[in-house]
């Protein structure tokens, strides 16, 4: 066969539901030499990366750490590891990334009760507590603190009382909120949670972080069967990431994306989390001022900082608005998912790409690829 | 807390059992600018790493690509999708990989016969063909081309034949095999086969090419349960993967790792696949004749050209010259595994690892540390 060209991708401003734009730091950390994953710098690498997670998660769990692979690996970790045949769980559904969860919590067996409400509208702690109050054998409830498909940003304090004071475990998704929204996994009492690395880290894609609490562990622990999944086995992993046991040889860890993750966590401790997160909230503002200045209306109730989910006005071809901000000005926005197909754009505002220099330059970018 | 130092990470000589040293121009590929996983661009660089990859695995398969995880995502992806709960299958062991391949089918829900030999023996037509006469019922058998705990390499014509004729699928690990050995997909008719990139391919870990056969789709496509796995559900994957149906998202996929793959596929063709095998075959036998020398025996019938299994010599204190060849030499070897934990060392010779330079070295290393 021919040999494909030498690699040369476009430099864009990555603006869409992830990735988010990668800065130059971690990209040369990632190309730093490999090491063996059972070598003694690499596993002091990885412990650091595992403290640094758990500062940015505000977490004392030990059992926090960067399953091998994207996002979705860490939502079916933490299902596969928590849920047993039989259980029943209660899945909070407001957009794709709830419909999600009960596919990969049903493939685990268990009986799930649905709480569903519309796509961009977010829970309210009554309505948690009635459906709460309705399947009391419930295991765990799952919800999404940052709802990628809409943008709706989801209020999880109280609820995470509601759900403790009926015996579950509290399970949180958090793949759009880590490092850009306020996220207080202890203090919440999250007992369960994943993100991506692609999203408010602006690392590139290839890992989840999550973190279990002693409940969660304790629930892990005292499991009938084995875990469906023998990768996403945490039972095994925790040996090797926390030590316990040995640092016994389960699977090979993806180093590389290691040392980035490494380095987008020392990015994010050194700009500080709480001004990260304003950051974040300030950046939104003003792209929200500049969207709504453009005739364009934010769908969700109660909008996230990271993505900003607005409708396509009438008339407007909504693919081929996309598709002139990547080929004028190497910009991705994100299309609509699932019931916004086609009505919605999705624009990121995360980690590396959330500056006033990238609003900026998408409103001027959007004004003319609408116009 | 305290910030983490600046990444620094040793140039280790890695010859052990993977990671495999990798070569710069992979590593600055990797480090390349992300774009967006639905980015036609990416897309591009995806459909070509996909055609390398049939090349290097010798196939047509259209479904051939890289699984989002590492070696082990790979085999769980081809257990979940090709198993269901009550099917029968023979899994051939003669060391750690067979009973991990065990362990994985019997957790999506099946009967399991093994076929058990000694560690570092190769399975010989014969006792295969009495195995799948006893079992006639089973849906598939799994074997191990390259057994990286103990170096045996298993030779498989043969033995596809008899799988064939009895109606069953053919399924491979050749996770230290593809790119560093003779490995015939078509010709030799496996049905589902599985690598690592960190291998012979001298990528960073994190992705696990995969290849699947008509026959294979077929099971998968008339299967009466849903795949266990959401993450790894390949009915879902294809589309991505293949086109079919549109480039529908299922996951993130990791960007930058399969920037790493594309370049490294790109080497092996450079090199070309059959200059590539005998360059391991040569630079084996001067190891080979290098570590008889120092007075160690291999450990397998069939030695791989590309790991290497020695027992220690009585007296040594293994892990001691381990340790002295990492601080002295930074180089990394294998320790043994299972049954050979404390009685091997495992010495690589993958891809950009093995040359003259570093098998001259590593055998004045070891000479000096085991001293």
């Amino acid at each position: 066969m021919t040999i494909p060209a030498e690699l040369d991708p476009a430099e864009r401003i990555l603006m869409g539901p992830g990735p988010s734009t990668v800065p130059t730091r971690i990209l040369r950390a990632m190309g730093s030499p490999t090491l063996g994953h059972l070598d003694p710098q690499y596993i002091g690498y990885m412990d650091e990366t595992c403290a640094m997670l758990r500062e940015v998660f505000q977490t004392k769990n030990l059992l926090t750490f960067p399953v091998s692979g994207t996002g979705m690996a860490g939502m079916e970790a933490i299902a596969s590891n928590l849920i047993e045949p039989g259980d029943e769980a209660i899945v909070c559904i407001n957009g794709v990334f709830g419909i999600r969860m009960q596919d990969i919590i049903e493939r685990c067996g268990a009986t799930v009760h649905p709480l569903q409400i519309p796509w961009g509208e977010t829970f309210t702690d009554e309505a948690v507590a009635a459906k709460v109050a309705e399947h009391p054998n419930a295991k765990l409830l799952t919800i999404v603190h940052a709802e990628t498909s809409t943008g709706a940003h989801q209020p999880l304090a109280g609820i995470s009382k509601i759900v403790h004071a009926a015996g579950m475990l509290f399970v949180v998704d958090a793949v759009t909120s880590l490092g850009g929204h306020e996220l207080k996994v202890d203090e919440w009492q999250i007992d369960a949670i994943f993100s991506g690395t692609q999203k408010c880290l602006s690392c590139p894609p290839g890992l989840s972080p999550v973190s279990f609490s002693d409940a969660a562990l304790e629930v892990m622990d005292t499991r009938k069967t084995k875990v469906q999944s023998w990768y996403l086995d945490v039972s095994m992993l925790r040996n090797y990431y926390t030590g316990s046991g040995g640092r016994a040889y389960h699977h090979t860890a993806p180093i590389n994306m290691i040392y980035a993750l490494r380095e987008a966590l020392r990015i994010v401790l050194e700009e500080g989390l709480e001004n990260r997160i304003e950051r974040h909230r300030v950046m939104h503002l003003e792209l929200r001022a500049g969207l709504e200045g453009l005739g364009l209306s934010y769908i969700p109730q109660n909008s996230l900082y990271t993505l900003n989910c607005v409708t396509v006005p009438e008339g407007i071809d909504e693919a081929a608005v996309r598709r002139k901000l990547l080929e004028n000005y190497s910009i991705e926005i994100g299309a609509g998912l699932g019931v916004f197909a086609g009505k919605a754009w999705r624009i990121g505002l995360m980690g590396h790409s959330a500056t006033r220099r990238n609003i900026q330059t998408i409103l001027a970018a959007l004004k003319d690829c609408m116009g």
